[in-house]
């Protein structure tokens, strides 16, 4: 193993603030992470303060307003942006909904998708083709995991009808990290009618990969608090960059997308991201999520904890390698925290089954048929050898 | 006064629930209701089951299920309907662009709103003006606070292309209870090119209203579990009547609209209400606001209560008209829990602030220029009268 930044007596006091993270050993960081005591914490005091103090009142709707300020710039900060391209949303669907049914389609507009997005985007598209007549491409992604150029399969589908391409930053199925910045210097590029947009899946990306959306260059770019931030489920956001901000216009609208007049009327929609929140939302999680930023960002920058991610990824796919019934999806270390595997049997749903009753907590995902097991930077060597030694176990019983 | 149904035992041991309520006197329902202990412990606990479960796994996902179908389930018993009818969404806004982007908008159709409507609503339905190319009429309800025919008024103005009526029950800055029902007969029997739909933004007339969505006949209606409840802010829903479910089309889309195949890939949208709801949310607050609804039913049914807020609304109405400065917009005592009134010197902003001083909460509304203050059934005469007091207190000083 690399040498990495965290000493073990910093890394036994960083997981000390995950309550039950010790009588696990927990691989689904994909799908929820878990959330440190004073993340907890945060939220429980921000709604007794709300309680305590209104909780409708003229000094909680200025600590509201606050809050969510605030949150943003944490956020914004995190991302290399800055807070006025931040929007506040409940989840990753959201933040990719406002970016679909923001643009202006017209029929016989087209959009390419890779063949590796999630299912609740997908059914967001078909919903776009049935009701604007756009034509949807599909683009193999997916064959490149190992091999290709995933830019040049991209850059082979564009049109120029060619609108919006949508694709995940990391692939939750494979976990593969696409070249997201090759990937919008095509799409910016290339000659189209009209410049295409780059709307981004960043479900698996955000809290793994040390990130600067400026330089980035997508144009939108949809994340969760919820995952690899560990925040709470319920609180993400969507980056719009300031040149795709004009021409995407808000659709589902509420009290907080808009500035009023004298008399309460609507005269326009705020100029930043604000535009594209709706109305009331759970507004103490933000401090939860604001505090499990800070934490992992008080053990490590963004560059270590992706570093440390890469190293024990790169641990747990050699040692499940080592297995004779596994096959790894990838044929080399992941890039990212993602370790995608199969098994002999293909009996995937009753091995998760039965890890799960060792409390070792991974996941399947059915599309390419496979088990999913997430590694954070502070997953320990231990909770991954007791991983591969059940599913040893498993397999031999 | 009346008699009421709440002895004063009961009603002491009902606000012994609410930690802060005995430090103010609080007249802000309308915009948010305070939430009692127990409904912030079943979050707080529902939060801890989740970590200690998963937070991601096999075990949790199955409870978020279940959490979210009992979630369903106490809303309609509470609403007179059956569970497939709502959608979990996270405020009255949310459920509003639901039904207003749901319908197949064709050029030329119109949509008629009254002027009562809230600014976030107004924006919206301005959005869908200028993306399909509606005619919006706006018809003069306000004016019917203290005579005249609010469904004549609505009535007037159907034409064979109205397609949508966008209404309050009870309209948030008067406070006017609108005839719901009949509004909604002269809608469906409109000789209209098709049947009129009747979207309900239900933000004040839920909690307080004793409700039968099932005789009502509304299509759609909004609202949320955070005013009247006093559930956690965060949570709301939507009801749409079971006729127009098959054409209304959902718009933002994620995992929790879809049904999926043996690949993982969407295969058509839930039958019911879920079709609507989108991706991840705040699941442990679901368990608050059945908490809070629950609450309220062991001290009084739901006509108990209407009459309580009645009771209450009364005297508040009377003690406001007896001051020689204070003009209340209705003439007679209000038909819900929203009193809105006028002082001489229309100063109301910094009466607001003077009372938020005094640990009274109230609020100004701009159109009609006035002050909001809301009883519910458990607000005391003694809550009432110091109100009353601050406020000739401040008029004369």
């Amino acid at each position: 193993m690399t040498s990495v930044p965290l000493t073990t007596p910093q890394l036994e006091r960083l997981r000390s603030h995950f309550p039950y993270l010790g009588e696990k050993a927990y691989f689904n960081y994909g799908g929820q992470g878990p959330m440190a005591s004073r993340a907890i914490a945060a939220t429980t005091h921000a709604q007794d303060y709300v309680q305590k103090v209104g909780p409708f009142s003229g000094a909680v709707n200025g600590w509201l307003s606050q809050e969510a300020s605030q949150t943003r710039g944490a956020i914004a900060q995190e991302l290399g942006t800055t807070p006025d391209t931040i929007t506040l949303t409940e989840d990753v669907s959201v933040g990719c909904n406002i970016a679909l049914w923001g643009i202006d389609w017209q029929p016989g507009d087209r959009l390419l998708m890779t063949d590796c997005e999630h299912q609740g985007i997908i059914a967001a598209v078909q919903e776009l083709q049935r009701r604007f007549g756009l034509e949807v491409s599909i683009c193999p992604i997916l064959d490149t995991l190992n091999s290709g150029d995933p830019v040049a399969v991209i850059q082979q589908h564009l049109t120029p009808k060619t609108r919006l391409v949508v694709l995940s930053h990391i692939l939750w199925n494979t976990g593969q990290v696409l070249p997201l910045a090759d990937i919008v210097k095509v799409c910016h590029g290339f000659p189209a009618r009209e410049q295409i947009r780059v709307l981004v899946d960043a479900a698996q990306s955000v809290g793994v990969l040390p990130l600067n959306l400026t330089t980035l260059g997508a144009d939108f770019y949809a994340f969760t608090g919820h995952k690899w931030w560990c925040g709470p489920a319920g609180g993400g956001g969507l980056y719009v960059r300031p040149q795709a901000r004009d021409n995407l216009s808000p659709t589902f609208i509420g009290w907080r997308s808009i500035m009023t007049n004298a008399v309460g009327d609507p005269v326009s929609y705020h100029s930043d991201g604000r535009r594209y929140e709706i109305a009331t939302s759970a507004v103490p999680l933000y401090a939860g999520l604001r505090e499990a930023i800070a934490l992992h960002a008080q053990f490590a920058t963004a560059e270590e904890r992706y570093r440390l991610i890469c190293d024990r990824s790169a641990y747990l796919w050699q040692r499940l390698t080592d297995l004779p019934t596994i096959t790894c999806l990838k044929t080399s270390p992941p890039e990212a925290g993602l370790v995608s595997f199969q098994t002999n049997s293909g009996k995937h749903q009753s091995l998760v089954q039965y890890l799960e009753e060792k409390k070792c907590f991974v996941r399947t995902i059915l599309n390419p048929n496979c088990v999913r097991a997430c590694v954070h930077y502070f997953t320990t060597d231990s909770e991954i050898d007791s991983l591969v030694e059940f599913i040893s176990m498993s397999l031999t019983s």
